[in-house]
């Protein structure tokens, strides 16, 4: 492994793996980036030619249509010609190796994979194998990150709060198993959140949490009190199978976001949630659809992350 | 909703939904501007700039291999780009509503949904969420209406048969749980068909039908009797199951098109099929294959139909 | 069937369904031709507009992630617009023939359909029913033919190794069931390859392969001496559930790729495999990875050929 698995010598983007370790003029540079596509939708022709003529990848181990989708939007507004690989259906079922399945698509001259992996680090051990031309994107491994959605969360709370360095930011539900909290956690902290609150009970919340820079906070209203941004997660049904959690409807009891508990944050907090939302259970379809609510704004700052990301990556040498 | 949810104030196509109350000179525009494009599969190049930069989502909640397959040549002639969702393994599976799914993807700014549900009326209740600036296209919605096949059917009578005006069509099989005789009959009413025929047992074409301005027919033969266009439907396997059909080689024995019932037919009768047929059933293979059988001169048809309900909402106004 | 299937009356390739029977200057045009595209990896834009507003359908009967994204990239670097059908869902299994497949995406405009089918021989079918502009390329026909792939392996042995006339050339492993292996024989006896061999049991390698022009061989030593190019073929594991084999691991006792076997062919030769590679049971990993192997290459020469093999036979007319 290299000094910096994401960045090559002159500190620029060569890889985005994951939020953790990336330097705040990073962050900045692919937020700024973004911001430049962001009235990209609204133009007659969606497209730039910037990777005209390149290949980009979608590998995706672990299903998640939205989010691929997502990519592959990004992709196609600046040109790329996008593969999208049926991973269930591949030579990896045929039991052939990661890495192996990696080198023969590069020998098909890829110039840009994005992996969404079911084991945490997977994007990490292919970005050590590519070749100096070829680029990685994390489109989430495990339950380590997902640092493009960390990335839209933070164009998200710029665009509507400006300024990171006097925010209290809460971060609702299971903080242990999300990948979307722990590339929060790291752009925040890195871009200088002074209050960052992990907010849910103590088997999805651990004392131990505190040592990624936050506050663990087990009671709701305790958390959400003077909040500037609170970020709900999504619930995962397996953890309730697991039983770490009695049932959603319980969940919803103690930490659903109901209008009542949103009032306790400040008057101008808005509400995030990395969808897809389940109403009624993180929170109440009136604050979703309310006015505070800003989840169809980070649907479309995703796309803009996305373009920022996989144009900056393409261009950035060895 | 508004007064009509297919048309903007100045009676221009801003959604396709149904051929149900679509005016008589909206469906001779959309057949006229397919027209234009009949011509394209012979062109060296078959492609048009008409739709470049925009997004269109084929939402298929119903598998069709084949209907998406039509929108998606039709969408990539017009040089949109296209994003097939696979619906059975998205967010749509982990409990989110449709209409949040639809909002999400609008937040990606997308310019056209193409949907296709088993729900009677979901395109509608699509269409009425959308902004104005995003148009819905019906592919089929369980029982009521597929309106692309419907207006395909169109073009080939008039292609073959010039003049609505004197024309009598038969349909041929399960009309009642058919949204292509649906549509059909809608639109072939519309212009002004004096006589359209439901002819099929009574399991599949019950009396009632005749509130559709058609005329019941048990008996083939009659049903069939200087005929000049004879629509065959497709035998669904599920009506069989589910006892309203004894068997498909007793259907075919009753209601087949075989070659000596097309003789009851006017001597230059076309006979037409939505496909996939089923050889042997619907129709005799010397039927299907014979002279009088227009059914893949309807699929050509279909291209351009598509392509010309995409172009024309895209470049429909609020 | 006309008298050459593949070719048209000044022997120009209309269809590639087979290394059988294609005269050598054939085979040397395809190579000639995907020469020319070896250097495309590495340009700036990977890609021309020789296939603009063509529509290649790739139908894949036989899931292949692998080939079909070989193809897809090929036609996508052609600029032509690549339709992937997915032939499980669709009208064929609805109980429609596969003739009235073909005859429905023809009446779509199709150019050129990609084919893998389980049943040898499907491709022929397909291209004994299309009309003159339409062509057809077998992808893996049962245990018949896999002509691109032979292409590859011609190029990959020429690149390495020059001249065809003097070479002995050693294919090891379940020769009787594969189609790589009846392409690559056909191939090397058509360019003058003088000793080919046929290496592996009796079950797997019988000897009435005699009659294809190979020398039969069940001892690996004796087939490996001297060879310049060793082809490993992939183990598939249902010839072991069949009984024709015992496992995996006594297979790489008798008749696996080790250093020491190696080492009886010639200094120079290379290690060919059509992947995807089970390490341990055709090839150990060193030899895999080793300066021998080619295995990569033949990826990258693979795009070539396809690419070659699409823009020839759409530009041959009838």
């Amino acid at each position: 492994m290299p000094a910096h698995p994401q960045l090559n010598r002159n500190g620029e983007l060569r890889h985005l793996l994951s939020t953790e370790g990336l330097p705040r003029d990073v962050l900045l540079h692919i937020m700024d980036t973004a911001q430049g596509f962001m009235s990209f939708g609204e133009r007659e022709v969606k497209k730039v030619p910037l990777l005209r003529g390149k290949s980009v990848f979608n590998l995706f181990f672990e299903n998640s249509t939205r989010t691929r989708t997502t990519f592959e939007i990004a992709a196609q507004r600046l040109s790329a010609d996008v593969f999208n690989l049926d991973i269930q259906r591949s030579s990896t079922s045929k039991g052939e190796s990661l890495l192996d399945t990696i080198a023969n698509l590069e020998a098909m001259d890829a110039d840009i994979f994005v992996v969404r992996h079911g084991q945490s680090g997977a994007p990490f051990l292919i970005a050590s194998h590519v070749p100096r031309h070829v680029h990685v994107v994390n489109a989430g491994d495990g339950r380590h990150a997902h640092p493009t959605q960390g990335l839209l969360d933070m164009m998200t709370i710029r665009h509507y709060k400006r300024d990171f360095s006097a925010l209290t930011v809460a971060i609702v539900g299971d903080i242990v198993h999300s990948r979307v909290a722990r590339s929060d956690i790291h752009a925040l902290t890195t871009l200088g959140v002074p209050e960052v609150r992990a907010v849910g009970p103590k088997t999805l919340v651990p004392a131990d949490l505190q040592q990624l820079g936050v506050r663990v906070c087990h009671d709701i209203e305790q958390g959400l009190r003077d909040a500037d941004v609170v970020i709900a997660l999504r619930l995962q049904n397996e953890r309730m199978a697991g039983g770490l959690l009695p049932s959603a409807s319980e969940f919803h009891m103690m930490y659903g976001l109901t209008p009542d508990r949103l009032r306790l944050a400040r008057r101008d907090a808005i509400v995030m949630h990395p969808g897809p939302i389940n109403r009624g259970v993180e929170l109440d379809s009136s604050v979703a659809d309310g006015p505070q609510s800003v989840i169809l704004p980070q649907v479309r700052f995703g796309i803009a992350v996305r373009m920022a990301v996989l144009s900056i990556v393409a261009n950035t040498g060895a």
